[in-house]
């Protein structure tokens, strides 16, 4: 997917728009001095939309900062890794408050300007006395080229950071968004286990922003799927200045439709950063399902298939085995008619009519070993689609995950 | 679950019930010379009552069995593993009729009174003309003391041949209900990969006995998983002959809530076994989850706990992560208020109110380093109930399956 007007910016990311500074340090959180603390924060007051893990089990910050993103605008977003600050009780809550409020008072703003993300094991509190050494740290190292900074701050189990940023032009004037994300692990639609922060300094409001925002996100961080599981933490935040100075991003702008198309476009190269980066993988699947009798059972389908242990571990063997796919379309729960599903790796049938084609298994095998392809599945019962970014499931996805 | 007035039998199957025999023999579907193929027969014809895959995806075998066990009495049945026959098309229907024509011959019965199974690999057809000489071969070995080389023609991965057998009295009649099953993986409810053959010399007629395998299933062989992927040829059949002699067990027969207890408790041991042979595992788990707001939210939080990959897997680390439980039981769709959540393994608290509970961490990972451990999960929302038997996801589950 290439936005035709929008240019990718090289090394772009969280501080790539205008008037974004940010500041990643270590706080001594991590055991072995990582950067484990991030500052973002915006020169001028700016209008924010954010989408919220929809696990019923919600991280303190994840409440505070549901709050503090409904109205009004903000200035700035504190993020820690290495203690989720989850199931945490009332005193969890007083923590996650005080972050903010620590960051209020280093970078001269009100509180309810603030938002506040963790990342890390579910249940220990944040040790605090640390989190507010880190805080004064992060405001003296703010500057406007710490992007990279930042996104190493956020990191857990990842083994890369994650930024991207794009650039356009809208009356004239240059527009930029850009952001950074982590995620490894726990990955798996609404939401997955990932923090997300994108500063643009484009000039829009509230409610279309908002708007733009649930859009992008459906269409990417909702689409992919590492291991099935939804995490307490998960949040996306947009932030917009509005500093490039055009005239305002309405639906009826003719360049908000790019302004959009390259929010999603940038969303979704940060999802894919995730999925590619996921504990333990040696493959990034698309699994497309097309010809569903309804969108919803196209989702229902390519969600069995996406997060199927045994589709997977078969994969991570390098191993075509479509029956497993079979298998996983016949309990998603979608209406399928066996006799009717066709399968295809990249452009190589596997099944036509629910029975093996006649491509030499061979030839399926050599394309499963490798490290990124697209399974498709053509239903053949409607008009319904739906694709899912996945990965497989190695023997390393475990022994990191088994451990403590 | 102890049953008082059923006894159990000792080294007891599929044969242990009067007027049953069975024969379990190599035909060299598989490579290895192992056993590969099973015929159960009873001396006269017997009714029946059998359960199958909820998988959109049937495998031929299961389509011909659903026929014939709707009505009508049966004589026998013939399985084999090391092949699924499934995804095979209109020439796999015709081979599974033609696993039954021979076996009917060959025992000299109707077609129309034989039941079929196959298991292992999905999408490749049988070797029939192996298949043929397996059954002439089972008719030349059929015994009443062979059950246990019927329960190891069945087997696929499983380690170890599963059988039980319970007998009691009813009208001064010994009764005995007794079977084979085999499953080690895509094992979930609705159902589990997973056959399971019972005999028993019973008196009860046809709707009776239906009625009774379907509760006894409902508390047995649908509340385990080991990898969350139902299969496409999961079969239960419960075959009664009456040759115990005993009056018709009616719902109105002081012995009719035996009998179905001890059926239920003969399902229970075999769906245990099959948990206990999961591929790979290290750890059994029982997932309890009561006070919930109903029975279905028990249900979604119990299979949510027990499907999660990251639950599972730190399992295998022996570690209490409760965190992760607490994460998915969020996601479950279960109606949940985190502040009221308690967590127990087996009699320790790690949980209060959502949030750790005072029990050292060391205590509780003392105990998920056992073999066998119960986690109740108290919702304080309701009155609803509902239990899983479930494992731990190992390397070791992901080396057997990512092989071909």
């Amino acid at each position: 997917m290439k936005t035709a007007e929008a240019k990718t910016i090289k090394s772009g990311g969280v501080t790539s728009a205008q008037g974004f500074q940010a500041a990643g340090v270590a706080s001594g959180i991590k055991s072995r001095g990582e950067k484990d603390l991030a500052v973002v924060l915006s020169d001028v007051p700016a209008e924010v939309a954010a989408t919220f893990t929809t696990n019923l089990v919600k991280a303190a910050p994840v409440k505070v900062s549901m709050r503090h993103s409904r109205n009004g605008k903000i200035r700035g977003v504190v993020i820690n890794s290495g203690c989720a600050n989850a199931c945490t009780g009332v005193r969890g809550i007083a923590d996650a408050k005080e972050m903010i409020e620590r960051a209020a008072r280093e970078f001269k703003t009100k509180p309810r300007e603030w938002l506040v993300c963790s990342t890390g094991r579910i249940g220990n509190r944040l040790p605090m006395a640390k989190v507010r050494k880190g805080i004064e740290k992060a405001a003296q190292k703010l500057g406007a080229d710490n992007g990279a900074e930042a996104a190493k701050a956020i990191m857990t189990t990842d083994t890369r950071r994650k930024e991207f940023a794009m650039r356009f032009k809208v009356d004239g004037r240059k527009v930029t968004i850009g952001g950074m994300a982590k995620g490894a692990g726990m990955i798996h639609p609404n939401m997955a286990t990932m923090l997300c922060v994108i500063t643009t300094d484009a000039c829009i409001d509230k409610p279309t922003l908002r708007a733009c925002v649930q859009e992008a996100v459906e269409h990417s961080f909702n689409r992919i799927s590492v291991d099935g599981d939804t995490s307490t933490n998960d949040t996306v935040i947009v932030i917009a200045n509005g500093l490039s100075g055009s005239n305002l991003l309405k639906s009826y702008h003719p360049q908000f439709g790019l302004f959009k198309k390259t929010l999603t476009h940038v969303m979704r190269k940060l999802a894919r950063m995730i999925v590619e980066d996921g504990e333990g993988i040696t493959r990034v699947v698309d699994v497309v399902v097309k010809g569903a009798a309804s969108a919803q059972d196209a989702r229902l389908a390519a969600l069995a298939v996406a997060k199927s242990e045994l589709v997977k571990t078969s994969w991570a063997g390098g191993d075509p085995n479509w029956g497993r796919i079979l298998a996983a379309l016949g309990y998603s729960g979608a209406r399928i008619r066996e006799e009717m599903v066709e399968i295809f790796y990249d452009g190589l049938v596997a099944v036509v009519n629910g029975q093996p084609s006649k491509t030499p298994v061979a030839k399926l095998r050599k394309l499963v070993r490798k490290p990124i392809f697209t399974i498709t599945i053509h239903l053949h019962s409607g008009l319904g689609e739906y694709s899912v970014l996945t990965t497989d499931l190695t023997e390393e996805y475990v022994q990191i995950n088994a451990g403590e």
